[in-house]
């Protein structure tokens, strides 16, 4: 067995290569410092394992998840990715093959991101596998895209389709056996290997006046972004996207629609932008290949305290949520599930 | 039972309302930049119920040993602490007492240290309490202490004294049950809640080729050193500052003494400097109150590959060493314990 600054040695200080400022991972700390004129966006999220992903999930999969959903944060602030830290904190026994496959996973990503290990801790468990990610991104000073920026009025877009993911944890489950072949796959995908949108994130600077990554879930990542922004919201139900796997597994039932909407994991981008700005997101949209929906509006908050959202059906009346996503702990509990 | 966000917002928000960019914690991430000149030095580590603190430990203690041992390594880099993120993975049936407790440890060290918390994250875990944390630090360009530095024939010091945190540990374990009285409290002190040599640190830039926190154990990190800087080095074991109550516990049985020397934890910070630098070194230990030993010296590597380190006792004799220090799996498992 590879002791722990071997196993460093041999599968993580070549992912830092290209870092001058890494050292190799042969240093206390390493050092990092944004282009003039721009400011450094920084982001920390960790996932457990049976908790975060299925303790069955292969050492490529939880690497690439651990970077990606960091990475969908920067892009919902418009930051461009640039380097990362890293805490593995795995059993003792892990062979030294699942370090090689944990590092080939992020070898992948770091390619298709362009970012780059830059430090990071090796610790033993006696419990289950947790990795924590602090990811580092850029943008112009002062220019970041926010949560609270949304204006009554504005227009809501998401991108991609939503409760792709909760599905996909579902089949994985055993609890959404109905589905299967490629629509399967396709949702199972949607969970367990999130696509950032990095590129759309910066193009929306100057358009977006508000942005979140879908993570909790569509219902309560809105209600952040309304919360912040001190503003309403109301969507339309029939116009948040579904992919055709979605749409086959939900076939028209409002409980499943409903899960639809506050399953988390899906890592898309809900952002407002001035009704204006319509046509230069459709632009975008077209030139990055990426697709964007309007789902709804935000209107002036009335009441002082928590924003009012409604979700509509086809015939115009409010659905009603027992819960609007994933939290920790706590009351809101709607725990990592499949929609009903 | 609080949420995850009303946690949040009642115990960490306000560790972070001295820091604009980090939007009290209502965001997706932080913007942080150094100063003109300057550039930003990141480190990051992770400690673990049961195996990097006791799992009994009172929640303000784990919150600032998380910290410190961060501080400590950009102490090691010459840099000043600024901010840190933090990952908190916790069991969901934690107390809402616990989070009020492990806040309020951070924000004494955030006052002792002046540092801000700019982001986190909050997950649950059917496992050990973990909690990362990413801390940042800032330096002149290109100015950091390095490990690489050393030149053969340097001075080698270390600050305060080394050992402790082991014997310590033990006093917790109940191996070292013939320590008692304030020899015990101050062990176990040490171990509990490292005093990270902030104020040195960056003092140091200019005057030290090389340094590195002593958290492994004295030896192993020497050998951390001398192994980047490819040189060799000399410890004399009789100059090795020990505190009274490590004398006490050791009483010249050189087992004791060697358990001392590998223990980990100390975080002191052990460097090297040129022996011109001796006279200015002795003048920052005066004016900034720090106990600085000089306790051997580097020579050229001889060989290639491993550098050879002497740990020579009073008569001259080198001791042997079974394992050098702590790490957290393969061959060199010296396990978190007191010296023998």
């Amino acid at each position: 067995m590879l002791s722990e600054f071997e196993i460093v040695a041999r599968y993580f200080a070549p992912l830092a290569g290209a870092w001058p400022g890494a050292y190799g991972l042969l240093d206390d700390a390493a050092v990092i410092s944004p282009a003039p004129g721009n400011e450094l966006v920084v982001k920390t999220d960790a996932i457990v394992s049976g908790v975060d992903f299925p303790a069955e999930t292969t050492p490529d999969l939880i690497a690439r998840k651990a970077l990606r959903v960091n990475l969908s944060d920067l892009a919902a602030k418009g930051a461009r990715p640039r380097a990362y830290l890293l805490d593995l904190i795995v059993p003792g026994a892990l062979e030294e093959a699942w370090f090689a496959e944990f590092a080939a996973g992020l070898a992948r990503d770091q390619q298709e991101y362009g970012v780059t290990l830059i430090g990071g801790d090796t610790s033993s468990t006696p419990g289950p596998i947790v990795v924590a990610v602090s990811a580092f991104g850029e943008a112009r000073a002062g220019r970041i895209i926010r949560r609270g920026g949304a204006q009554p009025g504005d227009a809501l877009f998401v991108t991609g389709t939503v409760g792709d993911a909760a599905l996909g944890l579902g089949v994985l489950q055993g609890t959404r056996s109905a589905i299967s072949g490629p629509s399967a796959s396709f949702l199972v995908d949607r969970y367990r290997i999130p696509q950032p949108r990095v590129g759309l994130g910066p193009a929306l600077v100057g358009l977006a006046t508000a942005a979140i990554d879908v993570s909790d879930g569509l219902v309560a990542d809105l209600r952040h972004l309304c919360e912040v922004s001190q503003v309403d919201a109301v969507i339309d139900a029939e116009l948040v996207p579904l992919s055709p796997a979605a749409q086959e597994a939900i076939a028209g039932d409002s409980g499943r629609l409903i899960g639809a909407l506050t399953g988390g994991d899906d890592y898309e981008l809900l952002f407002s932008a001035p009704p204006g700005a319509m046509e230069s997101i459709r632009e975008l949209s077209r030139s990055l290949g990426v697709p964007i929906t309007r789902i709804g509006q935000t209107a002036s908050a009335l009441q002082a305290g928590k924003p009012h959202l409604t979700v509509r059906d086809a015939a115009g009346r409010p659905l009603a949520f027992a819960a609007e996503g994933w939290t920790h702990f706590g009351r809101a509990i709607c725990a990592r599930q499949s929609p009903a």
